[in-house]
């Protein structure tokens, strides 16, 4: 398995990706719709927010994909289309509109939106977009990657390259961060094309184990968002022999996609509201492997270990303090703590108490761009990663006038 | 039941307070030693953090109050004593030491620690300002208000006064935010001080009903303290009948303690570092207490809200959002939402969905330094309020570069 360069949902045969900007954004210079085809149908699978506020193209979304098949993804930017009474219609419309020019069937659409809650949807801003959309429909994955983008910074777009029995296969992906993102329920916008030839009871399988080792693993605010969600379409053009059971092809797959979506998922804390660094959490030696996906977020989560990140402070007190809140039974006069990145390691903390460090080293190691709190728990075998960011005086200033 | 006019922990009878700079912190003009005495011993209980990761003061005070009785407490700020080796050798040197000056027994004495966490405590420091601690008690408790702040930028002294079967009683505490501050665990550092007659048994179970009612439904910023602790001694001075069972002076007392502590939890949410304004979620129509506990936490804890108030921005979706994910079975389409504050009331979403409002009346409500977000579930007759503040630069400042 590896990574493709410029990898994007156009990599795996058969897909084609478009963005424009419709008029939902008013910032001209922003593209606010998106479009990936297939010009085959795929199974296809999803995973939704765990909100119980959902947004309506979620609801579309479900209902469209409850027969495991799709070939067509539409995403707006610039409003969530999420508490307005006349939402699910204004989403059934679009799907409606956007099949009828591609000539396939309205349910085979999945529909994604992203943006402010509770403010209605401009539907004829959308309407208007889709002759050019569908019309600019190429093998460039970029213009999608970009029509997806709220607060992002950078755009994020990745695919991987395998083998399966012999037959060379690709999965593709683009996401949306970077604010109301909190693991453990579902995930951020993400989709995922592939041309394996898969069925969709184990697309969904695969879809399930690649995401709670990635994207359920992000924290940027502990805000979970009511239009989360990630959803896979495989064409099959791959010609690969169809996966329909947990054979050895079933792994080499589910995998891939994992390793794909922990990419996505890194890109996305990475570039957090505000984020200046990738902060990630690597928690080993613990009995359960609950036991350390809820420690590795915990430390993740903690506002006050993110804030001591930004100011490259070794304030390793404070991932302690989070660990011994994070529910879990833990001895803590055993647990070892270093900070590690490009710079170099620092260990701070040993059986649980501060051992001497260099302060110097510590700075050196905590102005990187990308960090690593190393946590051995000394206590069994299980291991997890998390993933956060930082947080700045840029979040606060993202987030305390959104709408305006 | 009134509130008391610069009342502290030395309205009570029989109590007496001080607190002097002894050295911990480097700041001469800071104090951060404190104590408050007893002149007879007293009844006494306790709640410490949950936080598996304990500072040594809270296993030597456990210890101490083990038999329901203490005359003293003695606190510093600037260092938690928390993560070292020798913290309980050291916290049980100070309490000996103050329990000799004093003439009382060490294992009357309450112990607390506030401050950066893994570093060794400074002992000659804490030995040293014991004889002027001392020396300097007085009736004036805000010397000990001050000596128990970190980054708190007003100190917590509250009083009320009640009558018990015709006898005046009065109900004093101090308390120290503002960092680090999470319900359903704990609670900051807070001790109170009552005249009222009342065995340990009951004063234990006001204190737990008061908690939960005030300190456990404030959220700063989700970090959970090790240090948290909240002690009350009663001197019985009062010369009400002693409570010793749920009558009708347990509960007036209960109601008056529950008071107090909502009053020191408004002021520790309001002081929350960096905080400009404080935020009261009010959740009506649950079906259970549980519930609309729940929902109100998630909702003054969630970054989003936090940071839109900070903003003055109406983002009710965001409130919405903090709804839905709180792990409640709710009903979205029956959710009211009303801003409210001393500029006046903006009903912002109805039945779940946005409605009509003026930007510019909403605009005025939430520039206040007091907001309540009124909700109405419409779903059962259960009741919370939850306090917090909001999310600010500045707590990204204090918390960036805190040990330097």
């Amino acid at each position: 398995m590896k990574f493709i360069e410029n990898g994007s949902v156009t990599s795996p045969k058969g897909f084609s990706a478009s963005g424009v900007h419709c008029g939902i954004r008013k910032n001209q210079s922003k593209k606010d719709l998106a479009l990936i085809f297939c010009e085959k149908r795929c199974t296809a699978a999803a995973m939704y927010t765990k909100n119980l506020v959902k947004g309506a193209p979620l609801t579309v979304t479900k209902n469209n994909i409850s027969d495991g098949y799709a070939q067509a993804v539409i995403c707006n930017s610039g409003n969530a289309n999420t508490c307005n009474a006349d939402g699910v219609e204004k989403a059934e419309i679009t799907c409606a509109a956007v099949a009828k020019k591609l000539g396939i069937s309205e349910k085979d659409v999945i529909i994604g939106s992203t943006g402010v809650i509770g403010q209605p949807i401009n539907i004829d801003a959308i309407l208007s977009g889709i002759d050019p959309l569908v019309d600019s429909l190429s093998d460039d994955g970029n213009a999608a990657a970009e029509g997806i983008m709220t607060t992002d910074t950078v755009k994020k777009s990745f695919a991987v390259e395998l083998e399966l029995n012999g037959k060379p296969v690709k999965i593709g992906g683009i996401a949306k961060g970077s604010g109301m993102i909190n693991p453990n329920m579902a995930t951020m916008l993400c989709f995922v094309t592939t041309d394996a030839a898969i069925c969709s009871e184990l697309l969904h399988e695969a879809l399930v184990y690649a995401v709670e080792k990635s994207l359920n693993m992000v924290n940027i605010d502990g805000d979970t968002s009511t239009n989360d969600m990630m959803t896979i379409m495989a064409s099959g053009l791959a010609e690969n022999e169809c996966i329909t059971e947990k054979n050895e092809d079933y792994f080499v797959f589910a995998e891939a996609l994992a390793a794909l979506a922990i990419e996505i998922a890194k890109a996305v804390a990475k570039d957090g509201e505000g984020a200046t660094k990738l902060i990630i959490a690597r928690v080993y030696g613990c009995q359960t492997d609950e036991c350390a996906r809820s420690l590795a977020l915990s430390v993740v989560s903690s506002s006050l270990v993110k804030a001591a990140m930004f100011g490259a402070d070794a304030n390793w007190g404070r991932v302690l303090c989070a660990l011994g809140y994070a529910g879990q039974d833990i001895d803590v006069t055993k647990i070892d703590v270093s900070f590690v990145s490009d710079a170099g390691r620092v260990e701070v903390c040993k059986n649980g108490a501060g051992i001497p460090f260099s302060e110097e080293l510590a700075k050196q190691v905590l102005v990187c761009d990308e960090i690593t709190i190393d946590i051995n728990m000394n206590d069994g075998m299980e291991y997890a990663e998390a993933y956060g960011c930082d947080l700045t005086y840029d979040y606060v200033k993202i987030n305390g006038d959104y709408r305006t």
